[in-house]
């Protein structure tokens, strides 16, 4: 038995940390404290009754220590509260002075820098409460201890490892430790509601319009960058180690980690002032599309890399064999979460879709919002409790929601269900960048090693123009519509890390390598959002992009009105006059040279997969779509009638395909329908524009162009709500 | 050092528990994991290239555990989503079919039971993986613990202490004690937003005109049954000691701590029902009331009761000292909570109001309920940072929240608040009530006690008889508007138990008297939602309460139909034919016989302050009520001019006062603005009903009918945005 001296509660970098089931329980609400000590310590007084002994002093004593604790607790979260109380009121003012050079998150960050530098330096260094005892025996760690103090059983659980010399060094800061959260929170609870609504919300059209490009960006791209970092991080650590900067050990392995998660683009600052300049949707789509996929594949990333583990001593060196398990764990993580996330979407769509298809109960809006939650919510359970990532099955479930459960719910939940994850995204989001400031002072293991910061930036901005301009490059051979310079050079500068990197960088702070990671990430992050964030607005404008397109439009109902408007023009060219409209009606250069090119060149395997959904799933899952008996053949006619939702027959007209779409925008499903005439002509669709002056009759001929409407939401204003009369532009990837 | 056998990780009732830090943070956001183990055992394997020795073997083993242990928490929690996915399903089918026998507390209790037997029988009875090893030393437990295992620390934080018997005996069933969450959980995570939306909803007229009996109830009613129960309880326990059946201890406070905890009413089902069947809404406002506020007078209570510790060696004997400490315990966190919560929520309000007031920012609802949910949450944790009851807190700045921020709202706002805690509160109370039936068969210490529980119903009869006959009987003394004897039967019946008595019976179950109570409480909740929920509707009938009172109208925008409806009729008399309208408009007995009388009748306390709410807090605190300018004296010009919003000048018109009512109505603001024409005349209003056919011009006269018009929320119809003509019944209490 040796005195163990004071204990280092670290609450960082844990190695092996059991989180207590009832963690599990708490996002289901949204008030909480750890009000244990103090009621706990009360109970325990009055079932002292039962013990009735002489220890009545030193329980109270352990009470109040107990009670204090909490206290503090409270303070803290009280304190990041009112960092975010804080950080709204201040946005609510930019916004009103449509102040545009700071964004909410960059405005986090430096209210969490303030409470940072006033925690760190304004309040004394008290060395910690905790006395600590320390045994020396068995070999390997219990998850549970059991202590013997005076004749009374106390139960511990493991928190985790802490590295021998950190214990009699560090000088504990109370306040410092209460504000430090479990890395494992940012994993768990705050970047899952932020990576769902993010999944929720993609723009659907400009997403599927872009798709192939956005895949090719997000994993050849993450792949490229992550391993143009990784090396050249690695030949930065051999220099910082001829210059004897570096005194611990850093592995070329490490030098991929930090390659990975570094690859993960946050966009955030840059997203939020397109949408309100109304900035090219195609470059919107490109750079949320990859932003949104690329985070998920860091992750899977970064975990394949930390699962490399070479045979032998050695554990260094390149073993082909751990290699291709690398390999193997990374498909099998990433297609085993997309999988889970799709699956459950469309189980959470067929459930819904059972009740609310043949029951048409739309009168219930809170239990189809609750159960949408508990949905999405088992998603992520699910995807963990098979081994997979969480945070990855709750990103292709959101989509898959979006898709196929959006179009069974109730206009009211509809509404609902985006409004309860804006609102939790919102907060955690914000969350996560007050805390990223705090951390830069509270945080107590940073390494800040100047030449590592250095060559990571040079690094960072080498691996993304590595992969921008020659993906670009190759993406332009088959792209009918062509990535202009100016998109490339923005989609460089639009580089930003945030979040993702920043949960993945502190997830592990123990060794010395990956605290110099995670320092570096956090000013990586500082810098790109501040500067790069305020920047974008001259940069949108020194590069020439389109700003102020008037995509959304509005629909009068008396009126009729449908307003025309161009999206996908060749950026390169100059934009045209306010008379969109009248120029798309007469062909516009090579956009609109037939319906018959356009079906041709777009991929086969994207239309196949498309009128396959179209024909079969939607049918199924929603109640849009042609009615199954007129898709499947004669022989499935029962099992067609079965499942095809009575709604469906209701709407009578089987061919007139945009109804999968109209149905998603909300409040005037009648109008559309009554309004629309369809002049549907199977594959060959021929564009004449018959369209009248009265501009309430459409023309729509191939299911790509059903495809090209937005599902009108995630923003505000519903858009293309009318006909996209230049057609659409797929990738030939 | 002495060998600790396999540890008992008992999961509920611990001593001294230390929530961690990253318990704060998890309401925030709706998914979340326990996701710890498995990715921090990667990470351990990783940061072990830090390490490289021969350790990597054990590693493994650890981290298999690990994953092994963060499954089955996955699965664990899934099993309760799961679980509550099939209650939504079914409630689904059962509005649907109008099945109103079981409500879907109850359904979420038998779902609970099944799953609870399945995991009680249907699972292998496992011994815990967890070998733990135990250290006699010292003289007190520290709550973190530092242990070398072979060279390497682990650090342990304090979960509990278990009491020495159960060490060895319990055999652990990993499956139970997985499903098995932290008591505190339901305090500090599940009851807060259920209780917020209690008050949040409050019925507000009815609220207020009963609020003299509601008080009264919930005080007096719940200090009377809580004494009597308690009382009976000592005499049961004193049999059982005769007979034999009681081997504990049982003491007198342990009795009375009961009759506190099983005071808490919570008659969910039975306002489920009134609800959907529309029943009389002065009951429905006495019940809701009562439940609301007895909930946090039963809180107050038990701890007070806790804290009641004599002095000297014989801790169960009177003593006068620490009653009145006591009593003074329970004053002052009542009084304190209390104060916290409206403080905190008029601060939110002046917050909102001050940015929404001046800047007429109302374009942003997501910031407003992003700030609304921030403000309600750090109510809860300055209460409990203060030492006060988070829960009560949070009631009272629910209501104040009601009466005041809402009204700064945005019209979206209003209705993303009121949403989002209501789906908040749906899970939270579906989730404690699955909760419930699962405990039955999961939790392990049960004890079934025949005499106990048979006396306890007994009690818990005699005790809301006791309070609830003499109560009304002093009530109706004073109340012009008497509580007839089927209301007096039908609240007599209403004595359901909830989560409220769950949560605080479970909160410490670590005594044999504690675990006794628990049981009981258990199977009383159980019998009172089954039974007397399934009973409501026959009851209903067999007492002779009118439902169906359509009190909610429908507004039609083009015809300006108002129709008015009798509410608060003595309900002993029978219910007067379809043309109540007319009659309110005859006169109607004694309750129209004039303006003045109805303003002499009422409390001249209650209206003092609804004339000092009205004239200033409303100004100030929202956009609505007279400008101060009119109602402050003129010496206080200048403040008052900067006080008063912009808004209220712009509406021009300083005596119309219904406006701080009908800003509340959602959607039809300017009609109500445009249509209401005002004839106030100061204090003494005479009522004449000058009532035109058009039925759009009302006349409006004290600021007492101002009060009674409803909030409009809580439920989907918006009631009375018209006159009542009938005149207020307030209590003389």
């Amino acid at each position: 038995m040796e005195p163990g001296g004071d204990a280092a509660r670290l609450g960082l970098g844990p190695a092996a940390q059991a989180l207590p089931p009832q963690l599990l329980l708490l996002p289901l609400l949204p008030l909480l404290l750890g009000r244990g000590l103090r009621v706990a310590a009360a109970a325990s007084s009055s079932s002292g009754a039962a013990a009735e002994d002489s220890s009545a002093m030193e329980e109270l004593a352990t009470e109040k220590e107990a009670e204090e604790s909490h206290r503090q607790d409270s303070v803290s979260l009280l304190t990041f509260i009112l960092l975010l109380t804080l950080t709204i009121l201040t946005i609510w003012l930019f916004k009103h002075r449509r102040v545009r050079f700071l964004h909410e998150t960059g405005l986090a960050m430096i209210y969490g820098l303030i409470v940072g530098v006033i925690l760190r330096y304004g309040t004394p260094a008290t060395s910690g409460h905790d006395k600590s005892l320390s045994c020396t025996q068995e070999d390997r760690a219990f998850s549970t201890l059991l202590v013997n103090v005076s004749g009374k059983f106390f139960e511990y659980t493991l928190k985790g490892e802490i590295s021998p010399g950190k214990i009699n060094s560090v000088e504990q800061n109370d306040m410092l430790r209460k504000v430090t959260f479990d890395p494992e929170v940012f994993f768990n609870i705050l970047l899952p509601p932020i990576i769902f609504h993010a999944g929720y919300s993609l723009k659907k059209r400009h997403f599927f319009r872009n798709l192939g490009s956005i895949l090719a960006y997000a994993f050849l791209g993450t792949a490229v960058s992550c391993f143009i970092i990784g090396n050249l991080m690695y030949g930065v650590v051999k220099l910082m180690k001829i210059v004897g900067q570096l005194s611990d050990k850093f592995y070329y392995t490490d030098c991929l980690f930090f390659g990975a998660i570094i690859s993960a683009t946050d966009p955030v600052t840059v997203l939020a002032i397109f949408n309100e300049l109304h900035a090219d949707v195609d470059l919107y789509a490109l750079l949320f599309g990859e932003s949104v996929l690329n985070d998920a594949v860091a992750i899977v990333l970064s975990s394949s890399i930390v699962a490399y583990q070479p045979a032998g001593l050695n554990t260094h060196a390149f073993d082909a064999a751990a290699f291709f398990k690398s390999v193997g764990i990374f498909l099998g993580i990433f297609s085993g979460s997309f999988t889970m996330g799709a699956v459950t979407g469309v189980m959470s769509s067929l459930t819904g879709a059972d009740v609310t298809k043949f029951t048409k109960l739309h009168c219930f809006p809170l239990l189809e919002t609750a159960l949408f939650f508990l949905m999405s919510w088992s998603t992520f359970l699910l995807a963990e409790a098979c081994g997979f990532t969480g945070v990855v099955a709750v990103l292709f479930c959101g989509i898959t929601q979006a898709h196929y459960t959006y179009n069974n719910l109730s206009v009211e939940s509809r509404s609902r269900t985006k409004q309860l994850f804006e609102v939790l995204h919102f907060l955690a989001e914000n969350f996560i960048f007050s805390y990223m400031g705090l951390a830069l002072f509270t945080f107590q293991k940073h390494v800040f090693s100047p030449i590592f910061i250095i060559g990571a930036f040079v690094a960072i901005f080498l691996g993304r123009a590595a992969h921008i301009y020659p993906l670009s490059f190759f993406l332009n051979l088959g792209r009918r519509h062509k990535i202009g310079w100016n998109f490339q050079h923005m989609m460089m500068f639009s580089g930003l890390r945030g979040a993702m990197a920043f949960a993945l960088a502190i997830r592990d702070t123990a060794s010395y390598a990956r605290q110099m990671m995670f320092t570096t990430t956090l000013l990586i992050v500082f810098f790109t959002v501040w500067i790069v964030g305020g920047g974008t607005t001259p940069m949108l404008s020194w590069l020439n992009i389109r700003v102020g397109i008037e995509e959304p439009f509005e629909e009068d109902q008396n009126e009729h009105r449908w307003q025309y408007f161009r999206v996908g023009v060749d950026p390169d060219q100059d934009p045209p006059p306010n008379n969109d409209s009248f120029q798309v009606l007469q062909g516009d250069g090579p956009d609109s040279t037939g319906g018959n090119r356009t079906k041709q060149e777009s991929a086969w395997l994207f239309r196949l997969w498309y009128s396959f959904d179209h024909n079969y799933l939607k049918p199924i899952l929603t109640h849009s779509g042609p009615p199954l008996t007129t898709t499947l053949p004669a022989w499935c006619g029962l099992l067609a009638r079965c499942l095809t939702s009575p709604q469906v027959y209701d709407n009578q007209e089987p061919l007139r395909e945009e109804d999968s779409d109209f149905i998603l925008t909300e409040g005037d499903l009648t109008l559309t329908y009554g309004d629309s005439t369809v002049t549907a002509n199977g594959s060959s669709g021929s564009h004449t524009a018959s369209m009248s002056l009265e501009g309430s009759r459409r023309t729509k001929s191939s299911s790509e162009e059903v495809l090209d409407r937005d599902l009108g939401m995630g923003d505000q204003k519903v858009s293309s709500r009318g006909t996209r009369l230049v057609f659409p532009l797929e990738d030939n990837a």
